[in-house]
This record gives structure tokens, C-alpha cells and sequence, in this order.
């Protein structure tokens, strides 16, 4: 059950189409989250939705991955090992906004009397247009037509071409384009899930340069040594008459443009934009970076532009489209369906795409929520959608996770334990949760990074980043599950792990977490394999990590004992796996007094009334038995999912779409399209009535699951690819291409039948309901019937 | 086991001696610690024991009890129902200096020749002397005596008697009488067990006077919004020509003498000091009453002041002294055992005499450690010294917990829960416990103040409190605990009260904690007793408790099955109280692999590695076993002992106390000898590291109970007064005052009998090992052999 059915889904207001989201009216009730919808980025540079005027505005947002203030954490009572530092993604000087003036009268949406308003976030080509016609008090009208870009091609890169005509009259016309930084000081906040306000400025200035129509600001974060520059440079083409001044200072610029504007004739200005930010490069170097990125774009020009980022999209949606027909008697609401999925996959790439050298926050570049931060969703929820549609940005995320070793290995000591933890939550690599029951005590993300390792060299073939990275995570993660856990005479000799939190929130601090058990011994195992692969076939690559880790071939021995015994909570009695040791004994919830206002639970109840009741925040039991599947008889897993359902409440965004896949598998296919439903409709549909704060990124790769693992049916344990569609039937057909070992496979689906296709490569073997097909470059295309 | 054994006791400085603290020389190493040991206060106001000259000094402290400050605690992660004040004790102004100067030379004890120097805490008295021979460099011997009183008497004074003599030569002598605001900055603590430091001023500067030799300086906190005044007067009284000047400004005031001293002619100076704090008066008004009390000081003299003081103290110690005669061969060894039981009964009398509208904070007015704030100790470890010995003082103390229902009503509601729940730790009545798992968790206290309010009520007959007041809180805790439990199908319906945090805060968030389910069942029980009776007999005080909690009988009869259905853990295998649910499921904590500077473990691990371990900061189920020592057969004791004792490292000072009395209850008379020496020596062996930062009130608590019920064995459930000895060997006698419904009871011990004398009163019952002693007025003395 998901007790937020009881919260109708919003209103969707945004018309269906294939491959747009379009806004035909200014609504100025749906600011808050058309900024989080509209917002778009390339993984590195984010910018909101903001408009270009700079107002009615709820939150200006540009974000920089990884560009991050850090904090000494104050604890009312503080305990050894407690981490030290929080570090909050920094809203950099806005530079979107284009302020113009007509009559010399500002246009202002709320009060502008508008015969046309059209915004759009063009997912195939990678834009975002808006069109208005604006008639002004004295009758003028004026066009306004804008398009803006965050650049793929080049990540340092965004631009805005802003085009103004006044149609039916000559008049005095003036742009000022602006860029400054937004000093909101917010309330600290009442909801855990928001990021922190800081009191005083944060960005120190270290230079501002002005000349022609450029600027370029350069501040650096007081505490964490990050230096930001930002540079603006402009483009402008039209016939009349026009003067320009420049200007900036500390922490704002603007170039003003007069022009005496005739009728029917287009100002066309472009504002090109660049980010640089560095660890270790000071401002002034990054300045010079800056203006090589202006002096790059304004030599190549806008149109260039444009066309890179189009054949980038056409790439990405090649490699990455997923299409799904439904068969609703109203084909709008078909429609509906594919959008939203389109809505993710770009938000998706928008998040991570160019993230290279930092991760995905929760938000991805959409809202500062949750702080920047990357938690377990990128490896869980993120990578699998990229693993087998772009592996490159699957392997640069898994690369930088790597890139923390260092820090998580301090952590491990900081917490009194052998090997590696892996930050809950965090920016620079460093814990940064405050709050060591729903963070620290995690320490199932270890076993979740290296699930996502798994997956991707499954998929990749990769195993020169299994060899090298990889073997040293895995040697690192299995010395903490080694070490953390014990072998309990109270439950003959097994393997327990106490003391941790599993993936649900709403039980912390549990003892033998199911979850936690099965990855940790998936993890164990891995590493097992991994290192006797080594030590027998790639003597020299096994030196090479006993230079690093100082490894011993006993402790592979202890790993391997650990895995082999370890405790899997099971209750015979109820033929369940409980969530943990204690889970059972709890207070039921009484979800039949419990009013719809009062979810999300943990907004109104204290922590310690939910942890002594037996409630569920998200998937935990339901997400073990999606990603080890193969653990469990279809009879355990009815009945688990069974029980645990119905104590569901879906307070996390993570939890409705394995909910969906499970459904699906078990073949309660209302249920699994229902949950998929509220899945597809998170953010478009604002299921959890906080699109405001960014968009839910680890729901969208959800969505990406939910079509290919849950009515798709895809499973691919160990590489080894499956198929058991579950095709509800009001679903017509699902296509997808997944990229396996350089191969591509294109899988189409509908009530009847399969089709396997084999695009590229020579050979691939996968199972389809049980029975082994094979696809050569001879005999691509294989279609099967679904029993 | 005390793991702590490791450590070995700190030599002893201080010699023995009945009455009195002795510290014959300045040791520079001791600073620290001796500011606490020779702390003077009255339980309103504490003046640490800090040296005249004001330098050297560890750490100003003048604290008034319930002065503090709050503030919002602010968290790296918020979450619903989280305290959302701290308060802190506020380091008042510091009126206890008084330079000295000779010939313009600063008498300065590090550098100074000291050809004389005494220190004595009198606790006879209730003194703080000195008294220093000192030749300054040009040959000059100065005798300096001073006497510092914090007065029973008048709570609000304090005074200082200092007395100069050059004894060979004329000199120009200047005493510099000082009064400022202590500005340290001190940097967050690490260590959780200290206090907040604010990095700006909290104390608002509202007033300064000054008059002839008078000032007043007054404040008001920032936030808190108390205001406090303090002021000075001086009397000066020698035959030699003097000149005074006085100045004050907000944040210090000084009256400097000046004086041409005569050889052999002592200078007598008394400094009269008053504190006045108000919530609702403005300093203004504050102000005008340390001027009547300065007028009325003066109007008196010091000479009435010690005489007042010496008189409360003599009733203090008939009523009160403890006795103990111990037979070690050294003699010395025998009277440090008695100089440190009187060291901490007087303690708790400076701590709590004259608290009236306030409670006893754990390091009393000695040290602003754990923020001044009032714990359970107060209810469990401080108050059967004082109902036996000083029942006024008792129900002050709990007419104080009882001013906090209407917050703990509110608190209740906050966490999500009926009835009232005591804060964990405070000083207004609001929880300020940043952490909830070691706080708010603790719903015990709400059991410990009942037991207290039991104990009260039977040992004085106050039935007036318990049907008023106490019936209130009855209510109100009754309801809590219906409400936070629950009847379990998995444990046969039994009332299990899940998610708490018992007395052992090395367990926390657990289940069915045995000590939280028997307390809470002794607190259902009590609650359905008096109400019951007051039903049934009072029918008049029912009404009213009707109307002040809209109680109805049917949830009495809820309480009564709550309790009747309580479960109680027990493992039949081992034949013990497990102290909680899961506690015995933990991996054993490897104290052979421990060094003893890991102790307290709480600075040297992560609490989840604790927190995952079967250990134990402090007697948990081994205080179950005295506070309900009926509930258990003694061979469940013997087992219950036998398999904690080894589990205790006694991080807690609260917790070797008890261990001493069960370990000589179960006749282990070693080891309750070696625990009840820990416990005596504290704060003046510094067995815990720590005595800087103030004494240990609730330890000195257990002082006075580990001789009355560990060795001499009584026990006092539901009022019937019982003994059953277990002295050591090496214990000679043992000889105490219990104050009993009015009536004395005198009880003396030795090896071979007990003498058992009614002092005062009528008839008094009670039992000797087993039989019934009935003593009257007529027969008031009997003496009995102890088996």
C-alpha cells in the first residue's frame, strides 16, 4: 500500500507531448517548482528556471557540482567520531538574468498584459525557449523571444539568446543584462531534508573586470577555499542605433544596452555565459580561463552552439530513449506517460551528464536540497539507467566515488573500524551527516557502490577499473564488513552486523538489517572473487594492490568465512524475511487514525515514535529482493512483499518505484502501474508537493527501472541478461536499447511478443522467460512470444 | 568488575582529618581540581573555591542556581520534536577578589615566598580559610588570614574577612577589592560532559552604582531575559591613616584601599557580597534588594554571620552526620574514609540547602559542567540522604520538579505521547537534551521522580504533598507510560514499552529496558494506589484532581492492567534480567584488548560502536536490584550481580555507588569495600579525572547510601524500615541519624550488634535481620546481635 494514495496527485498541468514541456500560460502558483522543471544544467552548471527578467522570482538557483562551503558542525551534545564538517552546495552569481525596459517601463510578468506566453524545455534538443508577446500600457506590442543553453559540448559554457521586436510602433528600448549574487539569507530550516542558510556572506571577493561589453567576477568561499569566477560576454545584431555601458563591481555587473528600436525590426543580443571553480587554481587564473571560454564562444557564435548541443542530444536519446505506449482510452494520457519519461532520462543526463570530477546530488543542479550532496541513490538509483546507455558517465561517476578512498578510509578510523566507510552523505568526500542514525550508521553504501562496481563491469567488460579501482574499493569495503560485524553464539556461530541502519529510515540503528546482511555479503564475496582472480591470473596486478592496501591472503580467507556464515534473518513462522531483529516486535502503526496531513511521518512525530513502531519510510526488505533478486524463491518474495507493503508509507521518493517492480514481478500489475504512475508523475505531477526544492533525481532513474526491470521484467545478476516481461495490460509496448560489452541491444516488447535486436556487435546471449536466445551480426533480430 | 581498576587511585593530598580539607602548600598541579574541593555555597549561591588575588586561576565560577542562559540549539540535521532550547548555567559576576599589594609589590602565590600557607575547607563550620605567611622581597613578612562565607542563613550574602598585618615593618599596603564579569571565551568542548561556551556576551549590561565603598552592577541575559545584580560593601577597620577609592562601569567595579600600615597592626577588612536574580523583577528592583541586604549585612557584622552559620551547621550535622569507623591498621586510613563521607554530605548541602525554587544541578554550584542542569540524580541519588536526614529540604526539591508539570505535559505532547514527560536534563523545565538517545529517550526519569515522591511520602508521613501535588503527577506519569507502551501478541500480550533509553547510556533506544518496564510498573502501581484512595477517602481532593486532570476511573483501570500485564524480560536459560530486549544478542566487548586510557570509552569511540557492544557505562539492572530490591530472590540477585558486575566499566560516576551496596548485599565484602572506596574518594581522590570541573553531587549521594544500605543494609520499600547488615571486616562501627515521620532514629553497628535508639518520638517499628523491633518512649534503646 502507499498510504500518500490517500494525497490525490496533483493536477497535471503541464499538456502532453513527446518531447517538450510546455507552459502556455504564466502561472504564478506554480513559480515555486516550474524553476526546479524548467531548470536545466549539463552535470557540471545548473541554472533554475528563473526567468530572464531576475522577478517574480522563488529561489535564483545556479549551482555548481562540487562547488561547496564548508561548516563546523555544532552539536548540542557532541560525541566522539561524530563528523566534523558540513559542506553545503553554494548558490554561485546568478548571470541569467536580461532585464528589459520599453517606454523605458520595466517588463514585469505579473502585470504585463501578455497575448502570448509559451515556455518550453525542448528535452530532444537540449533548449529552453520562451515566447511572449507583450502589449505594453501604450499599446506597443513586443515580441519577446528567448532561448537558453547550458552547454553539453562545453560544460564551463551557457548562453541566453534573448531576441526583442517591437512590432507595431518605433520605441526607446532598453536591456540590461545583469549578473549578481543572490544575498536571500533564509530561515534556518524547519525541514530536515533543506540545505542550510548561511548568516553572513561566504563568497569573499577576489577580483572584478570589466571591458566592452565583459565581465567577469571572481569570489572565493570563506571556509572551504573554493574559487568561482564567473564571465559574461555579449553579443548584439540589429540595424538601429545603439549604445552600451558596462559596469561591475564586488558582487554584481551589468551591461546596459539603449537602443532606439524601429518597428518590426529584432534586436537580437546573445549573453553568453562561463563557470570556472577550482580547489586549487586562484581566481585570477581561473579569470583567464574564463576569457578563453568567451573568446571561444563569441568566435564560434550561438549558432554553433546550438547545432553541438542538438547533436549531442541526438546521441544521448539514440543510445538512451525509452518508449513506452500505453493504451489509456485518452491518448493524452498516453502521452502523458512518455513525457514524464523523457522528463526523467533528460533530468538524468542534466544532472550528470558533464558531472565528471564530481557526482550527482540528490537534486541534481535543480535545488539546494539536501545540500548538494551525493548520497547511495547515484550508485543505486542513478548508475543503472547510465551503465547501459552511457558507461562512460557511469564510469567517470564510479571513478570519482573512487576518489573518496582516501577520506572514507580516515572515516572507517574515525569511527573505530578496520577498511573503508564510505561517506553517508557528502561533497568533498568527508561525512557530512549530522545526524549518525540516518547517516553514519548507513554503512550499507559500501556495499551499494560496490553493487553499482558489479553492475557496471557485468555490463562493461571493464575490468581494467575492476583491477585497479575496483579491487582496492572491494578489498577496503570487505575489511569494514569483516571487521564490524561478529559471529554470535546467541545465533550459532552466524555472521551478524548490529548496530547499523538499512536503507529504511524509519528503523535506525537496527541489528541485522536483512539488507544490509545480503550486500555485505555480496560485497564480501565480490572481493573474494576479485582478489583470487588477481592473485592467480594477474600476479602483477595483485602486488600492485598489496603495495596499496597491504593485504594478506588470510584476511581473503576471513571474508570468505564471513560471507559464508553470515546471519539472514528469517522468520519461520511467518516464512518472511523480517527487515531486522527487532522489526517484529514493534507496535504496529495505526495507519486507520493517521491523517492524510500527517505524512510525510517524519515531519510530525518524533524520531523515536516512529522507530518503536512498525513502519517503513522506503524499499528495504522489497529493494533487497530487486537487486539480489536470485536470493530469494518467488514464494519468499510474495510473502515479503506481502507483509511489508502494506507498512509502506512512501515518505521518500526512493520507495514507489521498486515498490513498482517488485508488484510487477509478482504480478499485482494494477499495483506495479499505480506505483509507476506515481513514479513517472513525481516531479511533473508533484507527488511529494516539493518540486520547489529540486527535482527528485533517484526517482527518475527509478522510472528507467521501473519500465525495463518491473514490466520489462530485465534482471541481470552477474551479467547474466534475463528477461520475465510483466506487461500490464495497459501497457501496448515498451522499447529500450541497452549498451552491453560495446554491443547494442534493442529490446521491444508488447502483450504478445519480444523482439531482441541485436544493433551492434557480434554475438550477444540473453534469456527471455527462462529460455536461452542468442543474437549474432547473422541473425540479429529474434521475436519470442510472452507467455 | 570496575574496569576503571586499571587506573590507579590518585595519591591522596588532602590530609585526613575529621572536619576539615587541609591543603598545607600551593600546589600549582592541584589548581584545578581544588578550585572544586574548596568551593563554598549554599545551594542558591556557589562560589568556586578560586584564590583572592584572583590569579592563578583554571576557572572563575560564581553560579547561581538557575541563572542561565538559553539559546537555540541548532542541529546538522533537524528532526519533528527535538528540543529546541539549551540552557545554561551563567558564570555571574566574579565578586571574590580582592588584590593585594605591598610597597606596590602584587602578592602573587606562584612566585611569592611562602613561608606559611594553610587552606581549610571547615565543614564543621561551613568556612573556607587561609591563612599565609609571606615575605615579600624586601624582607617584609606580611600575615594574610581570610574567611570566605556563603551564608545558610541569608542565601543571598557571601563574605570575605581579610586580615593584613605587616608583622616587621611600616608599609604602604593597598588592597584593590574588585567585582568584574569573567569574559573567558572558552572553545566548544569536545568532551560532551561540558558546558557551552558563548562566543559573545550574553549578560546585557542594565545597571551600575556605586556609593562610598559600595557597588551594584547589574544584568540582564540576552535571551533568557533574567536579570541578576550583584553587589559589594566593605568594612574596613584599623588604626593607621587609609583612603578608598570606588569605581564601577558595566561590565566591573573596584574599591581600592590605601594604607600606611603599621608594623604589628592588622588591617581588617570584611567584603560583604550579595546576589539577586529575578525572571520577572528588573534589575532596578533587583538592585534596591541588594541594597537592604547589604545594609542589613552591615548592620549585623560579620561576627553575627559566622555565628549564624555555625548554628545551622551544628543542626546540619546532628541531624545529618554519618560515622564510620574503619579498621585499617594505619589510622590515617580510617580517618580519610570519615573526612570524605562528611566532605560529601556537606557537598550536598552546599549544593541544595537553600536551592528553594530550584533543583540540585549535577556538580552542584562547584563547576558549570553539564550547564548546571538537574538530572534524575537528584530524584535517585540525592534525595533519600536528604528525606532521611533533611525532609524540608526534600520536599522543596520536589515541589521544584513539580513547578515543571505544565512543561512536562507540553513536552509530552511534543514527542507524540499523553500524560507529562520530564525533561531529561533542564533548568526551566523545558528539555534541553540535544541528544535524544541518551535524553529525551530516558522516560525512566518520569519513574525515578515518582519513586522519590514514594519514598518521601513514606519516610514522612506527607500525605498532604501526595494527594495535592504528588496525585498531579501521578496522573500524568500513569498516562505516559499506558500511552508509550503497548500489549505485544509476540511477547503473549504482555504491556512492553519499546524505544527507550535506560539508566545505561551505553544502550540506547532499546526495548523493554527491565529497570524502565519494573520502574514504570512501580510508578502505574502507586499512581492506581493513590488515586484509589483518594476515591474512596477523599473524595473532596479526587474532585479537585479531577478538575485539574480530567481523569476518569476507566483509565485507572487501564493503568492497572498496564501494570499487572507489564512484561518483564528474563532469560531462563541463564537465569537473568537481560537489561533489555537485544542486550545479550551483542558481541562481547573485548576489555583484555582495552588499555585503560580508552576509558571512558564514551571520548574514545563512535556510540555506535558502543552502542553494538555488550557493556555498560553504569549500574542499570544492578539499581533495579536495589530500588526494588523485593522483586528479586537473592539468587536471582546473585546471578543478576555475577553477570553484570564484569560488564560495568563505571564511565558513570553514578554507578560504583551501587555496586558497592549489591556487592555487600550478596556479601561480596571485598569487592563492595574496594567499590564503596572509589565512590568515597571521588572527588577528593579524583577517580574520575575530572574534579576540576566540580564535584560530583549525585556520587556523594551514593556516599551516604552505600554505608547506610550497603554495609548497614536498609532498605525502606512503601515505608517499612528494615536492616540487614553486611559489614566488612574491616569496618568498626557505623553510626547514623534517621529522621522517620517525625520521629529520630539513632543507628549504630558494630561487628558483633546493632543498636537501634528512638531519639525522638513515640513508637517507632522496625526490622532487624528478619525480626520485628518495635521502640518506644519508655524501651527506646535495644541492641541486637547481628547474625
Amino acid at each position: 500500500m502507499l498510504h500518500r494514495d490517500r494525497v490525490k496527485l496533483p493536477k497535471y498541468v503541464y499538456p502532453p507531448e513527446e518531447w517538450r514541456i510546455v507552459e502556455k500560460k504564466f502561472y504564478p502558483r506554480l513559480l515555486e517548482g516550474s524553476e526546479s522543471i524548467f531548470s536545466i544544467g549539463n552535470g557540471y552548471l545548473g541554472l533554475r528556471g528563473n526567468f530572464e527578467e531576475g522577478a517574480p522570482v522563488f529561489q535564483h538557483g545556479t549551482f555548481i557540482n562540487g562547488f561547496y562551503e564548508s561548516w563546523p558542525i555544532v552539536y548540542g551534545e557532541l560525541a566522539f567520531g561524530f563528523a566534523k564538517h558540513g559542506q553545503t552546495i553554494v548558490n554561485a552569481m546568478d548571470a541569467k538574468t536580461l532585464k528589459l525596459y520599453v517606454d523605458d517601463e520595466p517588463f514585469f510578468l505579473p502585470t504585463a498584459n501578455l497575448i502570448r506566453f509559451e515556455r518550453v524545455l525542448d528535452m530532444r534538443q537540449g533548449f529552453l525557449d520562451r515566447d511572449i508577446l507583450w502589449e505594453t500600457p501604450a499599446g506597443k506590442q513586443v515580441s519577446i523571444r528567448s532561448q537558453r543553453i547550458t552547454s553539453f559540448v562545453n560544460r564551463h559554457l551557457a548562453a541566453i539568446s534573448y531576441e526583442v521586436t517591437v512590432l507595431n510602433a518605433d520605441a526607446p528600448v532598453v536591456i540590461s543584462s545583469e549578473m549578481f549574487l543572490a544575498r536571500t539569507i533564509q530561515p534556518l530550516p524547519e525541514d530536515p531534508r533543506l540545505a542550510r542558510a548561511f548568516k553572513e556572506q561566504i563568497l569573499m571577493p577576489r577580483l572584478h573586470v570589466s571591458r566592452d561589453r565583459r565581465i567577469l567576477i571572481g569570489h572565493q568561499t570563506k571556509t572551504s577555499r573554493m574559487s568561482c569566477v564567473c564571465g559574461v560576454d555579449h553579443v548584439i545584431e540589429l540595424e538601429s542605433p545603439w549604445s552600451s555601458q558596462t559596469s561591475a563591481s564586488e558582487y554584481a555587473g551589468k551591461v546596459v544596452f539603449s537602443i532606439n528600436a524601429k518597428a518590426g525590426q529584432p534586436i537580437r543580443l546573445v549573453k553568453f555565459i562561463t563557470y570556472h571553480t577550482s580547489h586549487t587554481s586562484a581566481a585570477e587564473e581561473l579569470a583567464d580561463r574564463a576569457q578563453w571560454s568567451l573568446d571561444r564562444a563569441l568566435g564560434r557564435g550561438f549558432a554553433a552552439m546550438q547545432a553541438g548541443q542538438k547533436q549531442y542530444l541526438d546521441d544521448f536519446w539514440q543510445r538512451s530513449d525509452l518508449q513506452v505506449d500505453m493504451l489509456h482510452k485518452e491518448p493524452e494520457r498516453n502521452l502523458e506517460v512518455q513525457q514524464a519519461i523523457r522528463f526523467s532520462l533528460f533530468h538524468i543526463l542534466q544532472a550528470a551528464g558533464r558531472a565528471e570530477g564530481a557526482g550527482v546530488p540528490a537534486k541534481g543542479l535543480t535545488g539546494h536540497a539536501y545540500e548538494g550532496h551525493y548520497f547511495w541513490d547515484m550508485e543505486i538509483y542513478v548508475l543503472p539507467f547510465l551503465i547501459y546507455t552511457s558507461p562512460q558517465i557511469a564510469k567517470n561517476i564510479l571513478m570519482f566515488r573512487y576518489s573518496m578512498l582516501p577520506k572514507a578510509r580516515q572515516r572507517a578510523r574515525e569511527v573505530n573500524q578496520k577498511g573503508a566507510l564510505f561517506p553517508w552523505r557528502t561533497i568533498n568526500g568527508e561525512e557530512a551527516s549530522a545526524y549518525y542514525a540516518a547517516g553514519t550508521a548507513q554503512y550499507h553504501i559500501n556495499a551499494d557502490i560496490i553493487y553499482a562496481l558489479m553492475k557496471y563491469v557485468h555490463a562493461t567488460g571493464d575490468t581494467d577499473l575492476l583491477y585497479n579501482q575496483g579491487a582496492e574499493m572491494l578489498v577496503e569495503t570487505a575489511r569494514l564488513w569483516n571487521d564490524l560485524g561478529f559471529y554470535s553464539g546467541r545465533r550459532q556461530g552466524r555472521f551478524c552486523i548490529q548496530g547499523v541502519t538499512g536503507p529504511d529510515e524509519y528503523n535506525t540503528v537496527v541489528d541485522n538489517n536483512t539488507y544490509t546482511n545480503l550486500m555485505a555479503r555480496e560485497n564480501l564475496l565480490y572481493a573474494v572473487e576479485t582478489v583470487e582472480t588477481l592473485y592467480e591470473r594477474h600476479p602483477e596486478r595483485f602486488d600492485q594492490l598489496v603495495d596499496r592496501t597491504q593485504l594478506s591472503m588470510q584476511e581473503v580467507a576471513e571474508w570468505k568465512k564471513a560471507a559464508r556464515q553470515m546471519y539472514i534473518p528469517y522468520d519461520e513462522e511467518m516464512g518472511i524475511h523480517p527487515q531486522d531483529d527487532s522489526f517484529l516486535d514493534k507496535e504496529e502503526w495505526d495507519f486507520a487514525n493517521t491523517p492524510s496531513d500527517k505524512y510525510p511521518l517524519l515531519l510530525h512525530h518524533h524520531p523515536l515514535v516512529i522507530y518503536r513502531h512498525r513502519v517503513i519510510k522506503q524499499a528495504d526488505m522489497v529493494l533487497a529482493m530487486f537487486l539480489l533478486s536470485h536470493v530469494f524463491s518467488e514464494a519468499d518474495k510474495r510473502r515479503n512483499f506481502d507483509f511489508y507493503d502494506p507498512l509502506t508509507t512512501g515518505d521518500s521518493s526512493l520507495s514507489v518505484g521498486i515498490q513498482s517492480i517488485l508488484a510487477a514481478e509478482l504480478g499485482y500489475l494494477d499495483k506495479a502501474l499505480r506505483y509507476a504512475r506515481y513514479s513517472v508523475l513525481m516531479d511533473l505531477g508533484d507527488v511529494g508537493d516539493n518540486v520547489r526544492d529540486g527535482v527528485h533525481i533517484a526517482s527518475m532513474g527509478a522510472v528507467w527501472m521501473v519500465f525495463v526491470c518491473g514490466f520489462a521484467g530485465m534482471r541481470d545478476y552477474r551479467g547474466a541478461l534475463t528477461f520475465d516481461p510483466h506487461l500490464s495490460k495497459r501497457i501496448a509496448s515498451i522499447r529500450f536499447q541497452l549498451t552491453v560489452f560495446g554491443r547494442v541491444l534493442a529490446v521491444e516488447m508488447n502483450q504478445a511478443a519480444a523482439t531482441y535486436t541485436l544493433r551492434q556487435g557480434e554475438e550477444l546471449k540473453l534469456r527471455h522467460q527462462g529460455d536461452e536466445i542468442c543474437l549474432t551480426a547473422e541473425a540479429p533480430v529474434v521475436t519470442v512470444p510472452i507467455k
